[in-house]
């Protein structure tokens, strides 16, 4: 195949063009960048929505819900679990692997894993790239879901133009967890299985820890919102949430866009020449023999960092 | 101060002395690098033990306990608190602060939280490098207690020569969880709170997953193991595996040892390089007009990478 081909094919609507777009740039094969660059003019019209919170959270129950609503709202939806626990990903010893399987059929709906590929941490490298595949192939929303309170929260975010965290109520050592970051990366905060007992008091801690927080003038207020996945209780509302964050100020979420695109431009920098250093900058054994002799206590890391990089920019 | 000075205060066992290092070196300042430069030599004794899992687990609690039984067996420890839910980071809203206090008395135990400094997820930027200075001021055992199920393990083992992972039985979604990542990372496996309904069911579960993977002739096989903190029961036995893996394999320890180390040097490099980029590579604003050109489309991140690489490496 041929990127410009594979590209067009893929704006058309070939829905296995999309398939193998998705898998060459997932597996970083050589053709990854060229389908990128061809595609990437023609991104930036969908909205990217991260989808995180603690296993047991109820998220692909969520995720089900939230795309029957979009579909009869008439929005098509890409889909990516990067979530290990997720019955998409096959990961899940005793989840429920069925319940996506009612939008499989849809043309309107295209769902699909991301391996991990040994990567400890949620998020598969290469997931900005599959989104920006599936925006151009036309989705108008495509959901990110991940797993975990940590660093893949950050992950989401760099990603996502919208992040939505998912709380359980009864777990009030999550919303410990959530203050000390994930407070900072919210845009909706769902909580949900909300016939639970304890529903109350994880909406009060969270409108709470909201409280705390300063927010500049028309600036967006993350909304705690409650539902009950598996009746369908609170799903309408959440995508009303959803719309009303699209439809918001438009500087705020060009500046987000801006905060990601610098962000990843970096990562990719950084890739680039640590791959340099491997290849070319280092002779072979270079690297691990300066390893050895911090191994051996005569250089700390750090120096031997500064000597690897004034190698790299030929100080040295 | 001078770096050398301090060291040498350090070494001498001032605890002043050695708060003062970690906090100079926490907030990466100009004796950061200096400091680490002369404590290096004298590190190497200490075996570092990055202890994890999800909120609620009762972590704090099993820490304290730990923390008892080494004193009794005369280890001197270090306990570096990165989870933000921990009473002792003050991240807490409603966990107890109290429990660790009763070692605060005691000179054999140094207690520190590390603040994550806005940064999402839960470890520390500076953690090993702050492990490394109470790793050469003598402490026999350096705990790192984090929180999460994702990235931030990957940290922990960045950092760490022996990895515990915390699991609460009746939480079937965590094991799952852990089947994607954190298996592969867990030296021992704690199943916390065994009086809780569920522990059973845990403890088979990690069990056959255990029994799924392949383990070489002598290499280490995590063992899991029942602990309910509260009553001490089976913190001894905990402390028992954790000496008989630092007593074991030398070639495993010594080789896992140098992955970190590599791991660590590579980060480091990418981090000088990147503050290269910023700082001298590309002019004031020329950055900023490269991500211009990404968000009005006309170059695609992965391009726009090449050609900052390409400048940070004069090819162009």
């Amino acid at each position: 195949v041929n990127a410009t081909d594979l590209a067009a094919r893929v704006r058309a609507g070939d829905v296995r063009a999309l398939a193998r777009a998705i898998s060459l740039v997932e597996n970083e094969t050589a053709l990854a960048l060229p389908l990128i660059a061809a595609l990437h003019p023609h991104s930036g019209h969908a909205c990217v929505i991260g989808l995180t919170g603690p296993p047991g959270a109820g998220k692909s129950t969520l995720v089900d819900g939230l795309t029957g609503e979009w579909r009869r709202r008439g929005w098509r939806v890409g889909i990516l679990a990067v979530d290990p626990t997720s019955p998409f990903t096959g990961g899940a010893l005793l989840g429920d692997r069925v319940r996506m399987q009612g939008h499989a059929a849809d043309a309107g709906v295209f769902i699909r894993s991301l391996a991990t590929r040994g990567h400890l941490g949620g998020l598969s490298r290469a997931t900005g790239d599959v989104a920006l595949v599936l925006d151009a192939a036309g989705y108008d929303l495509v959901l990110i879901e991940t797993v975990g309170v940590g660093q893949d929260e950050v992950e989401v975010v760099r990603t996502a133009d919208l992040s939505i965290v998912v709380v359980v109520p009864g777990m009030g050592d999550d919303v410990q967890a959530l203050k000390a970051g994930v407070m900072e990366i919210a845009d909706i905060f769902v909580v949900n299985k909300a016939d639970r007992e304890g529903d109350d008091r994880a909406v009060a801690s969270l409108e709470t820890l909201l409280s705390l927080q300063a927010f500049d003038e028309g600036a967006w207020r993350p909304p705690v919102l409650r539902t009950e996945a598996t009746t369908g209780e609170g799903i309408g509302a959440l995508a009303d949430a959803i719309e009303r964050f699209r439809s918001g100020s438009a500087d705020e979420r060009a500046s987000r866009r801006r905060v990601r695109t610098s962000v990843r431009v970096r990562d990719l920098v950084s890739r680039l020449l640590l791959a340099h250093v491997q290849g070319q900058t280092l002779a072979p054994g270079e690297f691990d023999a300066l390893i050895d002799r911090v191994e051996a206590r005569e250089l700390d890391p750090h120096a031997a960092a500064v000597l690897i990089a004034d190698r790299v920019l030929r100080r040295a």
